[in-house]
């Protein structure tokens, strides 16, 4: 197909188009005679990628780089690839890693995750990003929300051990790659939404019970 | 305390707290003499949690600024602050909402909730987010992905109750909403983190098991 095409059938502007293949987040078309390019499904179905990365998991162009070139890698061990992806999905935040605090939250996540028996490595990025997460937290007075800790392993384990078996049960290794990409951007921004709409469920349930203390009514979602 | 120690207490740099003093996120200190300001316990919350926002929340200046605004009308009804502090959370996404696809994607998530009996606004834009999701992994061809909503939506009904219980029982009006804000931006964070571990676990506790499909290996956490 012509650029026009892939433009409208990827709801992409044609300038949007040229600045991916100009970042080399889109493969060049194949040249056909002097001024014409053809681009074929495989071009429309990584221009989605693209804007899906960049418009609903709010990867900046340089990670998505990096995201997608370890999806063109299907030649290394899958480990490998996942690892590649896994590290541009994390950016690194700007933590202070010597402050008391932090080391004592990044101590209880090993903790937490150690007594609920997960195969991690404690070098894993998430356990830095939770230990950012409890420390902000404890630091704003909120502590009492770390309540929460067991039922988010408990649900999350369920959780994940789904989503990984429908994962590997996929035949080929770079739709496993890709699957755990999207699962990890798109579902991350499902589970989020579906989070706060339970929320508001719950806080709407808790009006009509006591209106006094209501965290928001019926009407009140946001 | 002066703007040196609560610089050295908040760890934010001198230059970061003038910032936020122009950007109207931090209240101006107290000035005391030709050329002393003091700044108090209420100053050192503050600058905590606009670092927790920025840094671990990636929330923008803007947005930060929006929240601080609803945490600071304790006036207002509980009701009005959350909607305020959730739309500053929310930013729009760049979606078509004509587009059939994501058309559809919304519905289904209308469907779900309402199926769930769950009390939630038609119009609250996390409906619109969720449905961002359903059709950029639609898009993508990870349909399958999408299995996982039942399990999601039964989970997240937990939590929701639990985290909800949590905040409606803290005694300060103002509590709870900087609580409901803290557990969104923070949770989620938190939340996210754990999720990716438990994958890790499941994705080893397969690699142990099945070591020709595994998607990573107990050593390859990221």
């Amino acid at each position: 197909m012509r650029i026009a095409e892939l433009s409208s059938r990827s709801g992409t502007s044609i300038p949007s188009i040229k600045f991916y293949l100009r970042e080399r987040l889109l493969p060049p078309g194949e040249a056909i005679g002097r001024n014409r390019t053809e681009y074929d499904e495989g071009h429309l179905h990584r221009l989605r990628l693209i804007r899906a990365l960049i418009d609903v998991g709010r990867v900046s162009v340089a990670n998505a780089r990096e995201v997608l070139t370890a999806v063109d890698t299907p030649d290394l061990p899958v480990h490998d690839l996942l690892d590649a992806a896994c590290h541009s999905l994390n950016p690194p935040s700007r933590r202070d890693t010597t402050d008391p605090a932090w080391r004592e939250a990044r101590a209880d996540v090993v903790t937490l995750i150690r007594e609920a028996g997960w195969m991690v490595d404690d070098a894993s990025p998430e356990l830095d990003q939770a230990a950012d997460a409890i420390s902000a937290l404890r630091a704003l007075d909120h502590e009492d929300l770390l309540e929460m800790l067991p039922i988010y392993v408990d649900v999350l384990k369920r959780v994940a051990v789904q989503e990984v078996d429908l994962l590997v049960s996929r035949a080929e290794p770079a739709r496993t790659v890709e699957g755990f990409i999207a699962g990890t951007v798109f579902g991350e921004a499902l589970l989020n939404a579906l989070r706060r709409l339970a929320q508001h469920d719950a806080s709407a349930r808790r009006n009509v019970s006591n209106p006094g203390t209501a965290l928001a009514g019926p009407d009140g979602g946001c």
